[in-house]
Formats: structure tokens, sequence, C-alpha cells
């Protein structure tokens, strides 16, 4: 495999919701003061502050905003709920305006309660509701195709085969895919999948963290690059084979990981980057 | 959907660990009472016991033995342990022998310690590896593709695609694959892959429950029929289109309904399979 490892921090990337315990403020001095370049903003970390003087202060700590997390969970079987979702979509997208950040990651949603089928045609339709407001916006869409065992509730886009139909069916230069390791890396078509988003110069974001074995939480128990199974140096050597040189975006989600003392954890996170990432 | 509900029990079987409480000869006592006509075995239920023995008990209470639960776990990253594989798989083939069961539900492995490619490798290599043991029986081997949260332990098979295009490649009439709908539910290209084992008279199985949401443990979390978000009865319509007409068998593991008492839990597996499957 022809990939080395990460000299530098340049490239790096962390999501708020992985150092969950901090706000925004504490997360972007930390992130800053250990070399970490980019941020991807979850918008509970914006509740409560003006969301234009939080661009600025992130810009002024050095750090580049490279994703507005979450847009998306279009799906619903009452008309009157998808009408609610597009309508935050939209209220995300002006949010990504007034942040800076030129990039909304799509979860895209499901709902038990009807055929994956017609919740997929609800993603699309839903997409396509908001692409209007997206481009006067300038801002790009990804689709996050997430791990099947969110399908249920999250999401019923769980390929990247699929997320890539969907974003060429959608035919926008606005709208391409997220790859993230810890939903894809068990899928055999992996590798053709990322070069087909090369293809279409789609591949809007790499979000990285580890598998588990064993996983004691569906949600909220993902690894450290390097605790766990996930090829992710294999998987980054695809991907920048497509051309992709922005951020490598480290998106964990664990509650023993929030019970640590967050500096020392930001450290782990660093140093798996180097080693593993 | 041209499908109609079950009117009998014909064709309903039941996993000896949906009723893990209950040693066999208690299942298949209640098993027989309520009416149910098939019986998958699993190994553990027949520790300590006489097979063949077993075997006969179960076909005096009138039930068909369905299959033997289960083979596999062939990928290992030390060659020993690969080896220790192969030898409890032709001691699997042995016991269904003398078990009279036709088939062996094949569970097929993963080793988190090695690449899934090499994994799937050995899966390959290891139902080679017994091929002749099954020939000389007359048992039959099926394939199971595991839920892609299952990739890094128990299965490196997690597509129906992944299962046929292994059964295909290992050119025997021996070789099929068994469809489970928790595990496959979510995949994109489920009605066309099922339409594949039929061309190929290889769809061996065909396994049901549901999946809750949310679903709370990665494992024993698993629902009757009707209580999740499974299409089951559209997927069933798939596969007898394939001229499928063997059992539709209830494998359901949960911690919940094991803690339940056992007769009121056939007796709702029952209600379920006629108002659900």
């Amino acid at each position: 495999m022809n990939i080395k490892a990460h000299t530098d921090l340049s490239r790096l990337c962390v999501h708020t919701i992985t150092t969950k315990p901090w706000d925004i403020a504490t997360a972007a001095r930390h992130y800053a003061a250990a070399g970490i370049k980019g941020i991807t903003v979850w918008r509970d970390a914006l509740e409560g502050r003006d969301i234009r003087q939080t661009g600025n202060m992130l810009r002024e700590e050095g750090l580049s905003i490279v994703s507005l997390c979450r847009g998306g969970f279009f799906p619903a079987k009452e008309k009157a709920k998808r009408k609610l979702a597009i309508d935050d979509n939209r209220k995300a997208i002006e949010e990504a305006v007034a942040l800076g950040a030129p990039l909304i990651v799509l979860v895209c949603g499901a709902d038990p309660g009807q055929s994956l089928e017609d919740s997929r045609q609800q993603i699309r339709d839903g997409i396509a509701a908001v692409l209007d407001d997206a481009s006067a916006a300038g801002v790009k869409l990804a689709i996050e195709p997430l791990h099947p065992m969110y399908a249920d509730t999250r999401s019923a886009i769980n390929t990247l085969a699929q997320a890539n139909d969907m974003a060429e069916a959608l035919r926008s230069p606005l709208v391409g895919v997220a790859v993230d390791v810890y939903h894809l890396w068990w899928d055999p078509a992996l590798e053709q999948e990322i070069a087909r988003c090369g293809e279409n110069s789609h591949l809007f974001a790499f979000h990285i963290c580890d598998w588990k074995s064993p996983t004691t939480d569906m949600l909220l128990d993902r690894g450290l690059m390097g605790e766990g199974c996930i090829p992710i140096r294999k998987i980054r050597s695809w991907v920048e084979a497509t051309g992709f040189s922005g951020f490598n975006e480290v998106e964990i989600f664990s509650i023993k990981y929030w019970q640590e003392d967050q500096s020392a954890f930001l450290e782990k996170i660093v140093t798996a980057y180097r080693e593993h990432a």
C-alpha cells in the first residue's frame, strides 16, 4: 500500500461532538493549541450562540471550518413532518452561511413505519427541495451513507453505491457524498465506489474513527483510530487516489471517551492520527 | 404484493435457540403440541445427549429436522486455529448425519486481526476443505450472510451477493445460501439477489424474526415478527417466487423473551407467524 503516515496535522479536523463535554470555544482553543487545523461543527454546539461571531472566533483560532453537521432526516410517513424537515434543512443552510461552513453533511433519515423505498424517495425529494437554497447560498451537501444497523431510523442510504446513485441522479455540482470508514468499512464494493466518487468529483468529506471488537453500544462506542479493525490507511489510499486532498475528520461518539479528561483524549486523538490514520 | 398469510403451521419451523431456556426434549414436546412441524437444532442443545436418539425423539414427535446450526467460523490468523475450525466442521457434519439433519447452516466467521479479504479467502478454503465430507455424508451446507454489524468477528460475508458469489464459485450442488431477514432486510439488492439464488437452485433456508426500533443489544434483542420494521411478507414473496417451498424458520435471540414463560412465548410466535410472516 503506497501511503504514508501523516507527518503533520495540516489535514486533521475534529468534529465538535468528538469532544462533546467541551463548549465550542473551549474545543476551538484546545484544537488550535494542539496544532489541529480543521473543525466540523455540530449544530448542537451552536445552540444559544451568535453563529456569525462563532464562525469568526473559529477562524481567529486559525481553524478551517470544514462542515456543518448535520442536515437530513427527510423521511417521515406524515407529510407535515417532511415539510418540517425541509424547513429545518433550509435553516441549516442559513446557519452554514452564517458560520462560514462550505458544506453540510446529510444524515438522510428513515422512518421505520414505512418502506425503505419510500424513505429513499423522500430523501431524494427532500434534497431536491432544498437544492435551490443551497445553490443560492453556495453551500454544498454531502450525502453520508450510514451503516446498515441504522437503516431503521437514521438513514435508508446504507452503502456508498446508494449514495453515489443518489448524488448522480440529483445532477448538481453541489451534491456529493461523505465517506465515513465506520459506516462503510465492511462493504466489499467500497474501493470501486470510492473510485466512482472520484470520477464524478463528488467526494466531499472523509470521516475517520475505528470499529471496536466488541462494540458495546450501537451508537456511542466508536473507537480511536488503531483501536479496532478498520483498515483506515488502506481506505485513505483509495480516497486520495481520487484526488481528494481535504481534511481527515475525526468523528468519535463514545461514552467512554466523553467521561475522560478531554485534553488527555485530544492528545490520544493526535497520536492515533499520526500512527494509524 | 401477491402473497397470503399462512393458514396453517405446516411450514413453520422454530430454532431451539429461540426457546433457549427449554432443553431440546421439552422444546420438541411443546413445538409438536402447538402444531409446529419443523425444528432446527442448535449444537448446544445436543451437548451431553445421544445425538442419534435425539433425532429419533424429534421424529417421533412428528417434527421435521430442518437444519443443524451452526458450522463455519473458518477464519483465523493462526493456521492451527483454522485447522481446528475445519475439524469442528467435520464433526458438525457427523452430528448432522447422526441427527438426521439434511443441512448445516454456516456462520462463516471473521477475525478482526486480519483483513476481510483474508477472512473471505479462508472461508472459501474452509468450505472447500469439508466439501468431500459433506458430499460423502449427503449433508448440504448453507452460507448465511450476516448483518454488516457482525463483520468484525462473526462473518466476513455480509450481503447475499457475496454469499451467492461464494456458493457459485464453489460449484457444488451441496453448497447454497440461507436468507435471514434480520441480516439482509436493509440491502437494496435483496430482491435481485434472492432471484439469483433461485436461478441457481441454491436457496436452502429462510429465517425470520424482526428488527426492533430501537434495538438495545447488537446480538440479543431480536423481535417477534410484526414487532419491527422488516417487510417479512414482501421478502417471503421474493423467496417463494424462486420456487422455494421449505420451512419458515423462526430464529429469535432475545434476552427479553428468554426471561418470559416459554409456553406463552411460543404462543406469541405462532400468532406472530400467522399475522405477520
